[in-house]
């Protein structure tokens, strides 16, 4: 059966490479938002154009009109034609930024989104849980966009707003301390994505 | 105080006349959907553009984000400022083309519309109402964009979905018989204009 995981955490959490082995290792298809299809690539230079100023609910809205796109035109033709596939951020994203961080309505959001996603939920969405002090250590800071130039604050109320998503629902969400060393972080990985059926 | 009309209608019901002729008899901010900022038009681009196959929900999301863009960046600091705003189309469009035309659900999209709007509703939504037939004489068939390509039991459900949301809040909404000629329908219009508070 086809699997449907998603990677999410702060920036610096180290998803991407996770995101990249898993996806590589398991012959699933790679995607990542925003931005993977030729109009996301348009939507994504407008998200993370720090110079346009853009309300947070516009900027959700941006999110959500890549990510409908993304699940329509890549993510359900994948999983349809039984491949699994493996993105690098997904719908937690709009939540944790622009629902917890930016306090967009979250019942809002959540309705938004869910017009947005259908019925294409990820299988499991793996956490990668970092701290602001190990993120900020980890990042060039020297290519700022309109997220990573937010302040700390955000990205205390981001790492909020992922772990109570996790917490509330356990059986879809896994979490992993991402200030483990790679290694130790994709063998954590690879144990609870082993017990998801990929044939 | 200061006022929000909105003008619609099916394509070539003669919106675009009567708005601009509107806003420039009281002194309002005239404006338009979709594209009428940087990034709207950007965006204006991939909804009109018939060779990039798209959902109606990705559509709609499409729709709301430049509403909700347009809404911040133009018409609420005009209003705020005392200023009148004039919009050819608005928040009605996409319940009428997506919701009523494309069949994307009506509940979900009426949510997402509120987020995308907030509390900035027009005061007064004025429906040139024109049958199909009416509308195919009027314009030229030879510049197709998404919508026009679109047939003709498209068109009518758009037509019913407007006329059902002006049923539904008649002190909302003004229905004019846009069959008339330029100047009937701008009589009648004005006539119900001038109950508004512009001063």
């Amino acid at each position: 059966m086809s699997v449907f995981v998603a990677f999410e955490g702060g920036d610096g959490c180290g998803k991407s490479t996770q995101a990249r082995r898993v996806a590589s290792a398991r012959d699933a298809l790679f995607t990542f938002e925003p931005g993977d299809s030729l109009m996301g690539a348009d939507l994504r230079r407008w998200v993370l154009d720090a110079a346009t100023p853009m309300s947070p609910v516009t900027e959700a809205l941006l999110m959500l009109t890549d990510r409908s796109h993304h699940v329509r035109t890549l993510i359900e033709p994948a999983l349809e034609a039984g491949r699994s596939v493996v993105s690098d951020r997904f719908a937690a994203s709009s939540l944790a930024y622009q629902g917890y961080g930016r306090g967009v309505d979250l019942e809002e959001l959540r309705a938004a989104t869910d017009l947005a996603v259908g019925t294409c939920w990820p299988d499991l969405t793996v956490l990668l849980d970092i701290s602001l002090e190990v993120a900020v250590e980890r990042r060039a800071l020297d290519h700022r966009d309109r997220f990573e130039s937010a302040d700390a604050a955000f990205h205390e109320r981001v790492r909020h707003g992922y772990l109570a998503m996790a917490a509330a629902e356990p059986s879809r969400w896994f979490v992993v301390d991402a200030s483990l060393d790679v290694e130790q972080v994709a063998r954590l990985v690879d144990e609870r994505l082993d017990e998801l059926d990929w044939s």
